[in-house]
């Protein structure tokens, strides 16, 4: 079911994928094992060949140093790096740097992207995004209790977050803290201001343990408090004020990012089903495959995997071609469809794979626990139904609040 | 969510929709409460019309005087056509006889091509196609009792069948029997041989009634019995033997034709799901659309219909590239997955209708026990389900049976 | 799977089983081909027989000349008699005449008791209950536009109603009017009013077709005006202002009521699905038994069948020892639970069936349409799950309203 | 929805409750963050609390020490005890050990009774119980490669063996090894023979990570190969060959024990979404159970979840009757439904909890990892499904296998 594409761009992803299978995958036993530390040297060759084929930041234009892809190309790139729990990273396209350095380019003063985009694009740092609030819901995004007051030419930042991903090692955080809580709309009151994290006040708290893992670096979600954090006003991203709407042109990507990714978990998820399918046996010479029910979760799960990539496809091209903002509701459409089939897939996948599958000895369990967040974050999808379902009633005029 | 299409494939889909909203849905509540053959002298009128607006036969090449679209166009088309029961009878690319039409045109030989294909394109003839029996599962389709016997220059057909839709008032059927049950393949022992219905031993049993309706003409299923029934051997379609082969180019793309219809009929729900919404009040000012549930639902039809035409739209680009036989897997996937998706969205807006959704007021309670057979009809979700892993499988060396 | 019965309750539902397997099985084809109407003599002698055997009225006390089960005794026999589409008419408990039986008996006069209950204990008369209105939704039940205006010794009944189940050839209908709209609280503002069918102004205006069929007599829902139907205000059921009491009073064991019918409906669709899979074979000697997925289809209905019952009779017996109001959880449960398992317990028997399911051979489709409303009438699931998380969110100190 | 409960049962089961509140739910948090071996003093110190108050063993007769309950009085006990993840632990009734002193119980010789059964009992020792192997489904219990050959007076084991849980620090294993390859019966070739883990040849070869952790203690799952291991024949547990009949009698019960766990499980799940859900604001003074989705959930949970334990005591209720072999259907049906129940609840519960739902800060991410297993270990679903299809489909004439 491999999708048409052009040439150039088969042979790009026929090459990730031998890169993947022969180069990252042996580094995959040792990061369940030994955790995304122990493998920094490794990972660090590995991205000197990924600069050396000219394959790094491939969602960056080529002005900035990247392969400069359409996002519908990069969406084929991003399903192929999504196979490799490593792959994105390897590429300098994983969450969350990829947004910040959309945000940087986008908004950045020369100042800052020197300072903060420049290193970010070369992978010499890693970078964070600190939004959301233990004591609010992310589902609204707007209520937030974390300040950014003026004083003199400073900032004082206060405030609690939380999965703050990658924050463990990051040289900056982007914060997102109220600079203007008596604006009218509540779209107009935070800003996003660049922190580096060794500013006095910024205080790492820990690392919180998710599904039965605490993650070190670049996977990981951090704990911070911002206490009296103070940084020059210069480090302000874009209006002040502004914050909310970067936020919004960021996310949008993001989460096609995020369903690009999904879709190349399914389809290793997918193969591992398969291949344990037809070597498990049942009794000698009946492998598991001769079941009905497993055909009928290879079928089923063959043909929502397809479904989901061409919805993403679809919602990469409206985004190519008109925009983020009139791709909103195809982004919000796969964002909460590529997640449940991305569940379900992968827990089809376990099941087949009987006790083994919920071991830590396959991929499978670490996807399993990793992406069980992928219902919730960048919003729920509960939320994200509301905005189709407020999209589509539009045209028969009633509008949603 | 309309699909980019070429302009002039859009300016014509745009054309058919205003034709058949303005057209041909008055005809349909005459349809629910009078039956097909009452309106029969309207329908005349109406496919006069769409001739002359040269729409005719939009399925097939202009050679025979259709519209010669390739079937990703008449994707589309069926879509729009779908909207309405009457819509692809009124285009004459109804089943089966449009199913019949790319027989004879591929295999039926000047004479058959002239007694019975040609006054078919023209609209003045119905045909019917005659495979299911009652006493063997349709999932099996090389069981089968039915026999031809050749006795000098005839065949003499015994047998007995069902679900030979639009029988009643057909001029002739494509009737399967067996010819040569001794072919060492069951593939090869069953034959297509053309049985005019006024031909002696061709026995009406019924109208089969099917979920609460025994319809009339087009729309309606018979049973029939071959009694001794004979024709010419000159009625033979194709090579003695080919019966199964030619059935089976025949379903390929009668399935997608089914599926592209679906989605047209999804969309109409859909448009009545998103109407009732909105319009109905749970207490004054407070509509059905502002609840969670409805929300859900819209959002959730809304994905899955775009999914399913995603589907829909890339086996017919591979069934246009590269022949329904490489689209195999691809046909079965959008088969069940589609119906699947139809049932669901049927569902949802009887559900939001309340107690006049299940009332036949509307064209939900149709659909719903029209198209339960969705999942049934050529070809049960699960014999999809099993083609789709049988063919996904086989890279991994195992060959199921 | 037969739950732990008393023996002599035990020994009566083995009495209905036969009863109704050998004298009504029977008739049940004869419904389906030529309708309700066709076999009221046939009926009539099955009643007479009924009651011979001492089985009239289950679940009327026998102060009344019922049985006098308790309500959990008789949603075991009426399990048993859910079985057939005739068993609760034959034993005159069927809806909504068990419901007005109820009613007559705690809120009528003895007059009002003389005059209608009393030949409809005898079952010598059938009765309706006019209650939904086409303008407003269900679901807000004290919302409705129907008046009840006081004129001399009269009441003037104006309004619009419908599935007013049983209303052609019914005696009298128990209709639910405003009599207080100006009542501070909106479930004080309607009367139960009594008004014999003959009344002037009580308009019959058509049995709405509903899934495909308009039905007739007791199995059949009209649409009904009351133009200006004047009856005397001796025919007020209650207090004035009390409709809402009743009707909630009246809801609460009729619900039960038809749930623990659909627990016959499906073991009924669970043998027929069951002697499919055993007989139909896919090739010679080789049965739809032996797929795995009818096998799981078999399992998962058997369980959510028998977790359906369980639940039905946990309710009854809280209704029993603790009265209806301390039930309304449970009955909210079950209600929404049991029309679910009903749904998908035939939606399976059909697809088991292939296209015999759809044709209305069996009683399968019969059920199929006629029980899509289960989800929907006395209330959709959506209120039922609301008032099971209300009740539950009530320890938690949270009042939904 | 509490049970209806004889008094003295129910003042149990409170007590119990108030136990768990009050000294167990403070060592929770530091399971969750120090593992299971930094809280054993703690844990003995509570065990003894358990003796004291009459409480240990409860599933054991008073003969051997134990409360002496019926199964189904143990179910609710269960249920009470599986709120915890250390319930079953501190009451001396926890898997693997509360399986061996049946088996023990059972079939164990004097003075395999007194040298292994007592001091488990006593809970002076944990055992484990080593039955499934890497290389063999576990869903073909008779397809095993570990062997126990006689030489001379003792057995030499030789075998792979995984999910021995609680091998780590147990005192002995149960192990099920082929003594009689030959025998004509597959169920008739292995046997249970006492293992003590310090015997050479007793190879611990690791805890099995699982689902991202490796647990320790009670809390693992140790992969164990038997190299040459020697024990003495005197270690058969009953009759050569009768280790299959052996180990059916004790998962039977087992599994029951596992169900009643899980409706424990299922019910703190159930509280910490309530609490959530009115304690979490979307905005302020706007709860997230004001939202119907969450209402629809809450509503699913309580049903489901009441559906799940009726079935589990009518199944306990069966054996305690009529044995465990005449309630094999009903097992095999609580098996699947109430581990679907558990995983639905469960994701119900985190999504609830947003992003606090996949830390480990609250009990949910503990089940949802340590529990999807329970649609796999004793018998995954699709097992347990065809055994309730098999005995339904027996009285249809049609044998399985």
């Amino acid at each position: 079911m491999p999708p048409t594409l052009a040439p150039n761009l088969r042979r790009l992803i026929d090459d990730l994928r031998t890169f993947l299978d022969e180069e990252v995958a042996p580094l995959e036993d040792r990061l369940r094992e030994q955790g995304f530390g122990a493998i920094l040297p490794e990972l660090a060759e590995l991205r000197e060949e990924v600069k050396r084929q000219g394959w790094w930041c491939p969602q960056i234009s080529t002005e900035y140093g990247g392969m400069g892809l359409s996002l519908l190309e990069f969406a084929h790139v991003s399903e192929a790096l999504g196979r490799s729990p490593l792959g994105h990273y390897l590429f300098n396209c994983q969450a969350p740097d990829a947004g910040n350095m959309e945000i940087l380019i986008d908004h950045g003063t020369p100042d800052q992207q020197a300072r903060f985009l420049e290193p970010l694009l070369r992978g010499e740092i890693r970078s964070c995004f600190s939004m959301t609030e233990p004591e609010h819901a992310g589902s609204n995004p707007v209520w937030m209790s974390t300040t950014a007051e003026k004083d003199g030419d400073d900032y004082v930042i206060d405030g609690h977050k939380w999965f703050t991903t990658g924050a463990d090692g990051a040289a900056f955080a982007i914060v997102m803290a109220l600079t203007n809580p008596d604006a009218d709309s509540p779209y107009q009151r935070a800003s996003q201001i660049i922190v580096p994290t060794d500013t006095p006040g910024f205080e790492h708290v820990r690392r919180t343990s998710i599904m039965g893992e605490e993650g070190e670096g670049w996977l990981s979600h951090s704990e911070i408090r911002y206490n009296d954090c103070r940084v020059p006003q210069s480090n302000l991203l874009g209006a002040e004020g502004g914050g909310f709407v970067i936020a919004q042109e960021r996310l949008g990507p993001g989460r096609i990012h995020h369903c690009m990714r999904w879709i190349g978990i399914c389809e290793r998820a997918f193969e591992l089903m398969c291949e344990r399918a037809v070597t498990r046996e049942l009794a000698p010479g009946k492998p598991l495959a001769t079941k009905q029910t497993i055909q009928n979760w290879i079928a089923e799960s063959r043909t929502e995997i397809h479904a989901a990539r061409l919805l993403v496809l679809d919602a990469a091209r409206t985004v190519d071609a008109e925009g983020t903002r009139a791709a909103r509701k195809s982004i919000s459409m796969i964002k909460f469809y590529a997640a449940g089939v991305l569940q379900r897939v992968l827990d089809r996948a376990i099941q087949v794979h009987g006790g083994l599958g919920i071991t830590d000895d396959t991929l499978l369990s670490f996807w399993f626990r990793h992406e069980r967040g992928a219902r919730i974050y960048d919003g729920p999808d509960e939320v994200h139904k509301y905005v189709v379902a407020r999209e589509e009633l539009k045209p028969y005029g009633l509008r949603l609040r």
